[in-house]
Order: structure tokens, then sequence, then C-alpha cells
């Protein structure tokens, strides 16, 4: 579940009321921070990313059986599971309208691939983008550099019978990794590129999410806006 | 010889005239291409790096020895000589009065170290900044944050004697990584850090030298610069 209906919230809890559709993102997102204040990092640093066991603001449980054993949480959302306590740093309130089905795919991989084209990459209109592996989140990658701007967009793959796929992702191009022989890593860096780390594709939960958001409502009903320009 | 004064000039050359104070760099900057042109690269498309033994403009040697036989050229500007044939692509003009010896260490290791906190690394007023290796470039780097107005500078190398040295040119902590036992790169992506190769630290050769040599002349009147403002 990675798309939830509010059904109560705690003492302090301003941002969102009962019955409020919700999303579940493992990255926190205080607001308060330096790093969620930050236009360069989402990367909370009150609440560094772990895969930890506990409520994250707390470093306890919030669970327990019929018996009163401790369930642990995971990943600070736990929503494998009807009913969940999650902290609102791993909340971000959407539109109702927005369909479940569509939603919860930005609570994690899409937004991953999305992000690191529109977020980290920073892909410009008319820019070349060359993507390794075409598998969901590679596909999300195109979709970001896509709706960037980028004209040309090559797929990089063992498997060429994922091409067909990646054709309607815009991927424009296809190399088979398997016929190019070896490159290492440091030939790539002399070369001027980067390796960027990141997680959730460099977006801000609580601010990115929503502009995706819109722009699949928008795309819906017939308006085109591009990610980009916001 | 990083240092030259132009005894004469090829055809169609306007950039530079017989009598020209000019530093050499092996890092070519055309002025023309689509890299040369944008503020988001230092690699030259139309002479792509290379450790070639030709003059990069034509595939060919400009040099024999008293015999006639081909002498090859080196890193495009072949300096390791008196006299020598370079591309203007390879020259900076700069002012003569900036003495040899200053000027020359900008021709490569200086300026590589320098030029990636200022250039690639964009360090801010503030900032923390990290250096593994506290060699010549590890030091110049140090010498970027510091010009960039970075307020801790932690220096991590295996021999604590360096850190003296680097003291003086605004290291401020330093981290033995003999005693910190063993994180791997991914840990380090995973974080959210990027991994940014380079050449020349990303600097253009014609247009960011001028500017750390400007910044030495000012320093020794009296004035003082801050490149990152520029
Ligand atoms: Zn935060
Ligand atoms: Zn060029």
């Amino acid at each position: 579940m990675f798309f939830m209906v509010v059904e109560s919230i705690g003492e302090n809890v301003t941002e969102i009321a009962k019955g409020d559709v919700v999303m579940t993102i493992f990255l926190p997102d205080c607001g308060e921070c330096v790093d969620c204040k930050s236009e360069k990092s989402n990367l909370c640093s009150k609440f560094p990313f772990k895969v930890s066991p506990w409520m994250p603001r707390y470093d306890s449980s919030r669970f327990t059986d019929l018996n009163g054993n401790i369930i642990h949480h995971f990943l600070s959302v736990s929503s494998f599971t009807e009913y969940t306590v999650i902290d609102i740093a791993n909340l971000t309130k959407i539109d109702p309208l927005v369909p479940p089905n569509k939603a919860c795919l930005l609570s994690c991989g899409i937004s991953a691939g999305l992000g690191a084209a529109w977020r980290l990459a920073n892909v410009e209109p008319g820019s070349t983008v060359a993507i390794f592996g075409l598998g969901s989140i590679g596909l999300a990658v195109a979709e970001g550099a896509r709706f960037c701007g980028a004209t040309r967009i090559i797929g990089v793959d063992v498997k060429p019978e994922k091409f067909e796929i990646a054709k309607k992702f815009g991927v424009t191009d296809f190399v088979n990794a398997g016929e190019c022989g070896d490159k290492s890593l440091s030939q790539i860096l002399f070369n001027g590129k980067s390796l960027i780390g990141c997680l959730f594709g460099g977006l801000k939960p609580k601010s990115h999410v929503p502009v995706l958001l819109k722009r699949y409502m928008d795309k819906r009903s017939g308006r085109d806006s591009r990610i980009c320009d916001e």
C-alpha cells in the first residue's frame, strides 16, 4: 500500500487531516532540516534514511501483536499491511482524484528513474541521453528524459528484445552492451563524466511528487504540461 | 616550458602575435566547438584530448631531426624543449608581468586541483570540504576551496606529517585514512554523493586561467579579489 487514507492523526500534526489521501514514501522529508530546505539535497538529515526496524522519530515501535509482542517497522512506512503508523515526514498529501493504481507508481521506482533524469542529470531540451539497463527504472529514466525534451535517447541493454517496449517510452536508439567489449569506470571518469548516487531520483517527496501527479492529471484531461519548466 | 614567448605565428592566427607571452596548456580550447562554447564542459570536441604523437589539427608532425626524420609531438604542446610548434588551441595569452615561475604552476596540476573545487564542486561560502590526498593537487583543491569561502576543510591522508604543510593551504581538520577502516564506493554513492571525472579541473584554459592569474597579480599588489564571484 503506497497510497492510503488517513484514519487518524497524532498530536501536533497539522499538515494532514483525517480523511486525506496520502502517499507513503520511504524517504523522509521533514521540511525543517538544512537538507530538506536546500534545493541541493533530498536526503533529510533529521531522519537519515535507514532500513530500520523502528519509527524514525522515536527509535521505538508503534506495533504490537495480539499478545503485546513488538512488531518491527520496515523502511519507515511499513506499507505491506492494511493499517500502519507512519511519521508525517514519510507522507505526501495528494489530490484524491488521482487514481491509486497510478499514484502508487511514484512511491519508489518510477520516481527514482524519472527523478534521475529530471533533477540529477538536469536533462535539457535537445539533449542526448544514454540509459544503461532498460528495466522499469531505466524506462522511467527514458520517460523523464523525454519530459525534459531530450531528442535522442539511447537505450543500452544486453537484451535486444527490450527495445520494442523501450520505444514506447521514447527510446530512439539501442546499443547491445554484450557486443561492446569492456570499458572501465576510470575511462568514463577520465572523459569528464560524473557518477552521481541518489535515492528516490533526487526527488523531494513533498515538493516534486505532487508536480508529477499534476502532470499526469493535466495530461489525462488533455492539457500538456512539462515538468522541467516548473 | 609551460610559459613561452611567441617567436612566429602561422597563417590565419589572429589571437596572438609575435612577442606575446603565452602559456602552453595540454588541454585544447578551440573556442569554436559546441563544448568550448558551453559553460558545462572544458573538453573540446574539435580536438579531443589524446596523448597523441601528432599535431592535433593535422595528425602529422611539425618536427624533424637534422636528418629529416620525424620527431613526435607530445601531449599537443611538446614543451620539454626550448622551441616548439603549438596549435593556437593549446595557447593562452597572458599578462607578461606575471612571473613565469608562478604562471607555469597553472599549466597543469594546480589548475586541476583548484578548478575541481571552484568549477566542478562549486564550493560555496560556508561549505565544508573534504580532500582525499594532500599532495600538490590536493593542496590546490584546498586553495580553491578557501578561495571559494569554505569554512571547514578536512584533509584526508595516510601521512599525518602532511598536515603541517596543509594548514598553510587552509586545511582546518585532518583525518588519518589509515585509521578509518573500509568504506566502499557504493556506500558513498548510496549516500547521494557524486564522483565527477575531470581534466584540468574543469577549467577552460583561455577563460579561467587568466582569472586565476589576475587574482594572483591583484593579491600581489595588495588588492583582494575572489575568483568565485566572477
Ligand atoms: Zn529533513
Ligand atoms: Zn573546442
